[in-house]
């Protein structure tokens, strides 16, 4: 394992290992895995648990990390090789990435698409160029895809459900008013797919995560016997799941074009008490932050089957693992 | 004690032996006392001193501090409970709190009042709802008061005077060209008439402190057979007093309709030479930062008597005895 | 060594023994000089490389680095002793200053000029007057000098050329779309010419560099018995080089006057391979951010003979010997 940043380049086996290494650390918080060691995490975009898990998970384990946020105070950065820097860039992802190889142990990236052309977004040039550069592992903080908030709720479910096989998760599209990131959804069905979970994905007509992304979740669930789902009915999606796990998301056909309150004829696309009676008594969660009353119920959030919590702390745990494994003391 | 979210929540007692502690800090300024132990300091305002000796005081007895500025780049915060979150914020404040309790052992938070509406900033909203939801110490570093400011200047009174029965201090409004916070001149009064000194506070007239407030210091100062009065006379405070506190505050009948200049006609109201004369050869003193010259002269702050830095200074020991008494080793 | 403030104020052999102490750094990156030890870094202006290093040195030291951004979320700060501070600034630089030294063991600060006046920006006001308030070391972090990115500079000399005497180092303007700050440049041509080497600046008629700065650089030059010259040809100082320093800079009698594009004449200033085949295969640097072709081809920067990370990376090394002499354990 050299870099940790999409969930479909790690094995069901490897995916499972950092999830008992990372409940061994949530039995024992306090370690010498990363000492001497800096994490050198950039975030162009704001954050309050990724930094803060970030940054206790090395330092817990005897380790130090730095946050930069270039995002806020900063130049622009150019990304393309061979580029005549004429514009507003100042400095080159190239020698940004050289240099911090130089002072830290391993990068971190937090840097969401700018929804304004799904194609290009795609490529996610900024993370793919510093992996490409980065002669240290490179960790992904959230850019087109979320592997640590995958992770971090996988290891939720394997605290709560017996076992992955048969076991069904609604990936649910929900109401926001504004188009977010799908990065989350994304990563979500990757690690449940993978892991042998049976999917069912349900969103608006038009809302249908990337079909590369979809044929990849596709493919693992067929390996591995499980049954795989896309619709356009929450409910249908809901029917027995044992875990509902909501986000939303813009429509990648309208990157570049979205229109206010576009979404809002979707308003109804929340998860309440109601649509969670037709589960098997499932669990729920969503990562932070979340609209309460727009995405889901007080009622359903605030449950005994609710989840975030747990998830949110699990953040710290499962960084841990992957820290521990890309540059902890042994290696 | 649980929190440190107001000083008149704590005994003389407990004040005292807070001020013991930290004086025992600042002796020995190193320790382990915190090993292990994580601080979540949120900012919604800027600081520059509050964050620094947080941060030094966590870090010099062994543990670690971690400041957020969720104002400056990010979302929005829901505070009322069942909200539907369908404006602008995109996170509530019991799902940040609950959070974040699971991965620090302390939360802290600086959040101004807004000068929109004191009736509705007095009830401290971020702050009490924060305190309701968390389930670790929460520690004010200023929102409608100051404690660990008022402690700071305590210590500082502390070493300087023999005792604080029969001790005059005079807590002064001055000018300052925009409305400021009350919280400072709240905490002191309240510190001051807690540990028994005689009060005399001054302001112009229309500028009076909350009325529950004063109520609550005059009660204390009855309690301890201690003097107490209010006067619109800067020159009567400051007769013969043993300590001068200066502090500039908007109006609170004027949260929301505050007019340029509106504070000009008081210019005069500036702690200078020839008001310190009629003290009882007084020491002075003002939280930072302060305009000089317009709160106080340039030969006032120099002068052997002004103890400002020395209160500065003991906010690091302060914030060290009430992080030890908090979350210390021993509990 | 009481600050480090500018390069001008050390020896020829003081920087050596800076230089020898940051090898032994680069040799040992870990050590307890700096236990207890506390850097308060104060950056108004932007910071990667500077923040993360200082953040480093003092951390791998067994010391501990407070960074703080009063420029972005922030009051103005008073420098003019004696001003009636009735306008922006909320604070003055003395108290600031005096505060930060009851905290912290050094301070570190980066301010640029603000190029509306070189004749005012010149006195480096904040940072004079930060040393004239401070009990406690004051390091330059880039002000209208850049002590710390020459001493880096030659270090990576050190480390390359059998000694400097005799060799040729070409400090060359190129262009860049917007005017930028002389400090590198001073401190690189300062320092060069205190240590011994020939030194050959050009740049466009008009753009000379502070004619004080120049006349201390043949100053020392001459003590050395070493060459000094300023042309208006990048050819002819690059002519046998031993080493191209690349820099663009704003012109100085501009200050206050800058035309958008007004530097568009000289694209043609620019080092690319056709220049550097006429040194005498020279190596190249420029410290960091560097816009790529447009400053120096990519060929350049990417050749054998480019110091660029070599240069940044003995950021770190260098500040350590700083540090090390001006707080380090010993003392």
């Amino acid at each position: 394992m050299q870099h940790f940043t999409a969930i479909e380049n790690h094995s069901k086996k490897e995916i499972e290992e950092l999830i008992e290494s990372a409940r061994g650390f949530k039995k024992n918080r306090f370690g010498t895995a990363l000492k001497g060691k800096t994490l050198i995490a950039l975030f162009f975009n704001p954050s309050t648990r990724t930094r803060v898990s970030f940054d206790l998970a090395m330092h817990e384990l005897g380790g130090h990390a730095i946050a930069l946020a270039p995002g806020s105070s900063s130049w622009g950065i150019e990304v393309n090789e061979g580029a005549v820097m004429d514009g507003e860039a100042e400095e080159h992802l190239k020698d940004v990435t050289k240099v911090l190889c130089r002072y830290g142990d391993a990068l971190a990236i937090r840097c969401f698409p700018k929804f304004k052309d799904w194609k290009e977004e795609k490529k996610d040039a900024i993370l793919s160029n510093m992996v490409k550069w980065s002669d240290k592992p490179v960790i992904n903080m959230e850019t087109i895809s979320h592997p640590c908030q995958a992770l971090a709720m996988m290891m939720t479910l394997k605290e709560k459900l017996k076992g992955f096989k048969g076991k069904k998760m609604a990936l649910t599209w929900v109401y926001h008013p504004k188009p977010l990131n799908t990065a989350v959804a994304n990563s979500a069905g990757m690690i449940a797919s993978i892991c042998g979970m049976d999917l069912a994905i349900s969103n608006p007509k038009g809302y249908d995560l990337d079909g590369d992304y979809l044929a990849m979740m596709k493919g693992f669930c067929e390996k591995n016997g499980a049954k795989f789902s896309v619709s356009n009915s929450m409910e249908d999606a809901l029917k027995d799941a044992d875990f509902v796990y909501a986000k939303s998301w813009g429509p990648l056909s309208q990157y570049g074009n979205f229109k206010p309150h576009g979404n809002d004829k979707f308003k109804h696309w929340i998860v309440d008490k109601e649509k969670m009676n037709k589960t098997n008594n499932g669990y729920f969660s969503h990562c932070l932050p979340m609209r309460r009353n727009v995405k889901a119920t007080d009622e359903v959030v605030d449950s005994g089957r609710s989840l975030i919590y747990e998830e949110a702390e699990n953040r710290l745990h499962v960084q841990k693992a992957v820290l521990a494994k890309l540059i902890g003391g042994k290696k």
